[in-house]
């Protein structure tokens, strides 16, 4: 992989995009098992599209002015895209269930974890408000993390309500014009220390002890009387039907950026907490006019560094089925015909550089071809090939008409 | 599909993005089947990557300078790319056979068959000079037309050497630094009439008529004695061994925009001309030093108005393999249970909105659900289900344990 660490991209060659597609293969089987149906939309979108996207991510967006003096932006995530979407069109039969696999690009400082420039898959359940919907996504979450070989000694979920967040935050003695404040410094937890988190508070007036005592609740029976408590627990009792709640834990200290969350939120992390979130995501039912909706992402970046510290990227080699050789040019045309054949089934590489036997087979070695055909004048007057076996060195002559 | 046609994008709805997807796999499938492998680079490069790229492709291209002053461009194209990767590594076996499916980028004005942002199939053989490269690039091109359903009657390939061309040029008395004018007037021809190529011509002091003349040889033996013609004269060859040579013609008039040509151009048209290149390339011998290439990009929007217009687009249905139906809550459990199980092998889905047994019906049949699975009381304490197939209406009882 190179990645350029001054402009936060990445090169993708075949061994690298390999790597990629195997994790967007396992995000694309998993969302279809669910019946989730794959969207797009555009790279470019004007920049009021993301008004409710909170403070972080407008500021690291890529912005251009076009010809017509509309400002753009490259998208920094998809959700309101989908929500987009969803409002342009009324004729959708509810609910809604979407994925994508979306390049998004966030101008933010290149480090472990983060990149400029990133994919991200989304899955979004729009026009049900039923926890169910919501249990339903963040089990696709975890099935994806267990098809990659990941346990609960990998990773788990941690799961709020903001809602509840917010009546437990008020019910700390926060004033409400100082809620964004608060949540903001929230969301630094885990970077920051705790005492520094209490002096941050302390700044502007509220009590950070009392708070940060409250938030650490993790039990719903801790949380009864809140507003937003019956919603999780709604959830974690569907959560529990999809049996993935061994996975899940109630954590209100989680935030997210965006503003456009109402209710649950989760984030799933991997069990050492040393690593940025894996996915995230939550339910916004006021981002897409009348439309409920429950969504997460997760990107490619951190999902990757988690797989590999874990062991589960094996080297993937180039995928050959016939290296089709040929003795000299003599026999071109029936190679490239056997070839031409063969390719109706098989991957099927052949020299287009004309060059000896020898080189030819170097190649074939190198792309780690599984069976090499040679075509030779002498075996051809027969109607005969060469098939050598790769793996185990046996060679045999083969009737051509029974090649495929 | 939503086509925003001022910004020139568009939202790919499910409905559409099943038809990307059918489009992206026939790319992918044939390019694999001849042993190429995929590649990707950043969606943002420099803006110097370009500068071999000609004029029109710069002029239409979006332009954004970064925080650190940096003058990026959204890719218009990806030989540059690939070029540049391709530079940056010297322990890649060659030949090196890549290919990507790119989001690109193009300032221009929306019309039939152009959009802004569009999805480009590149394919590059780097590190031969061999006719036989051309021609295996130039026959995976029609092999991807054949996959869907075309023929000869719905398109061809017409083919040009830019030494051949600037020789035939030349030789009709156009002088050397007049020569990238003319290639400019010459790439027109189609767009205007042979009558105003000659005015123009004219304009600059060139005898239109003559050059006209000139460019109109399609037969290799009227062009034996100029440059090029002996390797034109071989890729036919190739052609004819690879069983494509119907599809070729040879054509002068070709020119493509870009300036890194340097050897075989080709155009992948219509039979009608009606429409604009379907698929275009050539030999870029100079583009990555050391490094001789061919390859050619074919993007999905002509294709796809092709393809409309021939019927090959069937309407492809959401492709869901079970509907989980349950009576009542108090069966929730198994019904979710039930569609886990059947999510290791098929795409399952199940209502995730608790709505009544009628509503979650009219669902599964909006969704053309194979089968649909009914989870009652009744039959559960049997250890049983429903299994209703919505093709013939056929309804059976069949046992939970031998769903699958």
């Amino acid at each position: 992989m190179a990645t350029d660490k001054v402009r936060g991209t990445r090169d993708f060659y075949p061994e690298d995009k390999r790597v990629l597609n195997y994790i967007f293969n396992s995000w694309k089987s998993v969302a279809e098992s669910f019946g989730y149906e794959e969207v797009d939309g555009p790279i470019l979108e004007p920049v009021e599209l993301y008004r409710k996207s909170g403070q972080e991510v407008p500021e690291q967006m890529y912005r251009l002015t076009d010809k017509a003096n509309r400002e753009l932006v490259l998208r920094p995530e998809t959700t309101p895209t989908v929500a987009r979407m969803i409002s342009a069109r009324r004729d959708l039969q509810k609910p809604i269930k979407w994925y994508s696999v979306s390049r998004c690009l966030r101008y933010e400082a290149p480090q472990s974890g983060r990149l400029r420039e990133f994919f991200q898959f989304n899955l979004d359940v729009l026009g049900s408000r039923s926890m169910m919907a919501d249990a339903e996504a963040i089990t696709t979450a975890v099935r994806i993390m267990e098809k990659f070989g990941l346990t609960r000694k990998d990773f788990y979920v941690r799961i709020s309500n903001r809602k509840l967040a917010e009546a437990v935050i008020l019910d700390a003695g926060v004033e409400k014009n100082k809620l964004k404040e608060v949540y903001r410094l929230i969301d630094k937890l885990g970077k920051i220390t705790e005492k520094d988190f209490v002096l941050s508070l302390k700044d502007i007036g509220v009590n950070g002890d009392g708070l940060l005592k409250a938030l650490k609740a993790d039990r719903l029976d801790d949380l009864n009387n809140y507003d937003g408590a019956g919603e999780l627990r709604e959830l974690f009792s569907f959560l529990k039907k999809f049996k993935v709640d061994k996975y899940c834990v109630i954590d209100l200290t989680i935030m997210r950026g965006f503003d456009y969350y109402t209710s649950t939120i989760f984030e799933v992390f991997d069990a050492t907490k040393e690593l940025r979130a894996i996915a995230g995501g939550g339910r916004y039912d006021e981002l897409a006019p009348n439309c409920p909706g429950i969504g997460y992402g997760m990107g490619d970046v951190v999902l990757e560094l988690l797989l590999r510290k874990k062991g589960k990227i094996k080297k993937l080699d180039k995928d050959i089925d016939y290296f089709v050789a040929y003795v000299d040019s003599s026999v071109l045309d029936k190679a490239i015909e056997i070839s031409e054949k063969l390719r109706e089934r098989y991957k099927v590489e052949m020299d287009v550089s004309m060059r000896n036997l020898g080189k030819q087979f170097k190649y074939a070695n190198s792309v780690k071809a599984k069976k090499v055909i040679v075509v030779g004048p002498d075996e051809l007057k027969q109607g005969k090939v060469v098939v050598r076996d790769m793996t185990t060195g046996k060679e045999e002559k083969k009737d051509i008409s029974k090649l495929t």
